[in-house]
């Protein structure tokens, strides 16, 4: 077996065709009618494509484990049993109208570098893991990054476990069942030591594609805040009740965005502003609404800008509310994070050295990598995805830059762990 | 057996405490935690209720029969059996979030007629049968006043069937399983004469209570037009779509909602614009909404006024829409109606005879009457309720007020039938 200096043995390794056989095989798990796919945290399809990934890693004689909040952790052994590993990954859940590639390809693309190592024969001082965090999307469960988020201090696991979706199913249980399908995986302790943290994902955004680029660097994240917005008004009927005498919450909700549009949307379209779920009570077309429901995601790249923006949602909020009542609850903040540098050398270098041109960029889009900054030195890579397009059926990446990728990664973490 | 000149013996017959017995006791099946009813059209507790109606007419020894829409009949036989019965009645389904008399109260207030000629004695000429038409509101169904509109010929049988529910279930689906608890109930044919119809209601609005007045002759309904919008985008992730490349439906939406607001918000409070549901997809806190769809119901009760207001819906819609396709359909439309002019004089003249002061109101709210006035004489009574309230839990009406309206109720059908 070769040692430390044979990373090029790792890239030279890696399986285009391999690489794509699993994305699909793990994209046909959950699969929408239209090319996308629909994979929610913790449900039976999660449960399925953690068991496609965990079988593929035993068939290569990796160590299985999955930790208190659910996160599947790979491990490939290291010469020094002691040391701390370097770890690599993503996430398995999808959003409901969601693509084959976002989350899927850290995944993928670590277990591909694992695979690569094997393949050539190489050795590294430290182990190299890989992980699936559990509910990066938050689409089901909220908060987001919630894996992430427990395993690095960030979140308690009692919170999150108590998470309760639409349906009114908490994460524990929606954690038991899915670890009930596989009874023999080992449960690892939460904390854990992480030498460091390197995520490979599509951009989800256009500068790659358009420049023409086959990499990105990650320097960053932009900041983020979620907030949940109630109106409370009273159902009426809509035939009798003359407007004066209305509290009609689907009403002052409207009157509410219109507020936080003019407020928030500014001219240069560097704030990400963003309602996605708006849910209107009891919903028949002849009452008026008794209440409304709705989400902000609100991004910036600017932590100070982000705190002013993000402070002013709950004044304007209860002060266009009219004579309905509006409570404004923050679910989450992350102010905007700057990956290591030590990290982003050897990503660099490593891309030098595979003969990749990149360019350095900052992500629109959170990422599990957010919180494993504040615990270890972290980086992130990106690769071009078609239109820029994310979180969409149509969500779509080459075979050639996945691969490219996947190269980049495999050299960067056998330099990290050596 | 007295004949139709012992008037005064029905409403005397009228028993206050049975017919609130009664309208409690219906108050039961679907009944909310907080006090009102949840009874969707052809639901299982909507065929709870059917039975209930059915059980206390067949013990009075009335024929009970259904139509192929559903609608509900008891027959009080007269002693010509060719002529075309007197109807009165109302409905059994309720809003989602709705209250204990709306509808009901139109079916016990007959109930409790037939049930006080059958005390008095009283034979009448004209068989006088009570009602209780399918799928007034809506709520579960569309179009609302479904029985009433098939019954008259205003909707074709199949259509009404063929409605399906927010589950994909259809309301001939939904039928056949509420007439198989009933197996042996008598199917009588879709079409059958009617002599008048008076339909007894709620006021679901605040006038007969500002007044202090016990009743309202009504007459008239305001004009209704409804309306589907559905608005379509495309999906993207909140994090790394710039606002100018977005095809955000919610934000179309909204925009919509903002011109139809300065169109038809009217200073004078006349107009009824309500939007009840509006359901956004994936509706997913991180995910720019990809479609939207809402409802729009508008009323006026001037015919030439409605007519420009509902016109202008589409083009609105059209031009707010920016870069997301926007489709306007008209789902329903009923213009305003006059009620007959000797129907409200027999109902006038035994509001007189009974001692109770009423005045002329017209309906803001429809109802089923709006349909049978296209085809028989017709005319409605209101009694008062709290605070005008109605689709809502709190809904409420004194015990008195709606044994009032019954009296002047069987007065007014005894003459009617005579």
């Amino acid at each position: 077996m070769a040692d430390g200096h044979t990373e090029q043995g790792a890239a030279a390794a890696v399986d285009e065709g391999r690489l794509w056989g699993r994305l699909m095989a793990l994209a046909a798990v959950g699969a929408r009618p239209d090319g996308g796919v629909d994979r929610p945290a913790l449900s039976m399809q999660d449960a399925q494509a953690r068991s496609l990934v965990a079988g593929w890693a035993r068939d290569l004689g990796f160590a299985v484990a999955t930790d208190p909040i659910g996160n599947l952790f790979v491990r490939r052994a290291g010469r020094d049993p002691d040391a701390a590993p370097v770890l690599t990954g993503s996430h398995l859940d999808t959003q409901p109208m969601g693509g084959r590639f976002d989350g899927a390809y850290g995944v993928i693309a670590g277990l591909e570098a694992l695979h690569a190592m094997n393949d050539a024969g190489i050795s590294t001082r430290r182990p190299v893991e890989l992980v699936a965090w559990t509910n990066e999307e938050g689409a089901r469960f909220q908060p987001g990054c919630m894996g992430s988020a427990v395993f690095t201090g960030a979140l308690a696991l009692e919170t999150a476990l108590a998470a309760v979706d639409r349906d009114g199913m908490t994460a524990r249980e929606a954690l038991a069942a899915v670890l009930a399908g596989e009874p023999e995986m080992a449960i690892r302790p939460a904390d854990a030591a992480v030498h460091a943290y390197v995520e490979a994902h599509i951009e989800q955004g256009p500068v790659l594609e358009e420049e023409g680029l086959p990499l990105g660097i990650v320097t960053g994240i932009q900041g983020c805040r979620w907030f949940a917005v109630e109106v409370t008004g009273e159902a009426a009927h809509a035939g009798t009740t003359p407007r004066a005498r209305r509290r009609d919450a689907f009403m002052a909700a409207h009157a509410i965005v219109a507020e936080l549009r003019r407020a928030l949307e500014d001219e240069a379209d560097v704030t990400r502003f963003t309602i996605g779920r708006f849910e209107v009570e009891p919903g028949s077309p002849n009452t008026v609404p008794a209440r409304v429901f709705f989400t902000i995601d609100l991004r910036h790249p600017d932590a100070a800008r982000l705190t002013d923006l993000g402070d002013r949602v709950a004044p304007l909020a209860g002060s266009a509310a009219g004579g309905c009542a509006v409570t404004v609850t923050q679910t989450s903040a992350s102010a905007p994070v700057v990956f290591a540098d030590p990290v982003l050398r050897v990503l660099r270098d490593a891309a030098v050295r595979c003969g990749v041109p990149f360019r350095d960029l900052p992500s629109g889009a959170g990422h599990d990598a957010g919180y494993l900054a504040a615990m270890a030195p972290t980086g992130m890579l990106f690769v071009p995805c078609a239109g820029g397009v994310s979180h969409h059926p149509a969500e779509s990446a080459a075979p050639a830059d996945l691969a490219t990728g996947a190269r980049v990664l495999a050299e960067g973490l056998v330099r990290l762990a050596e």
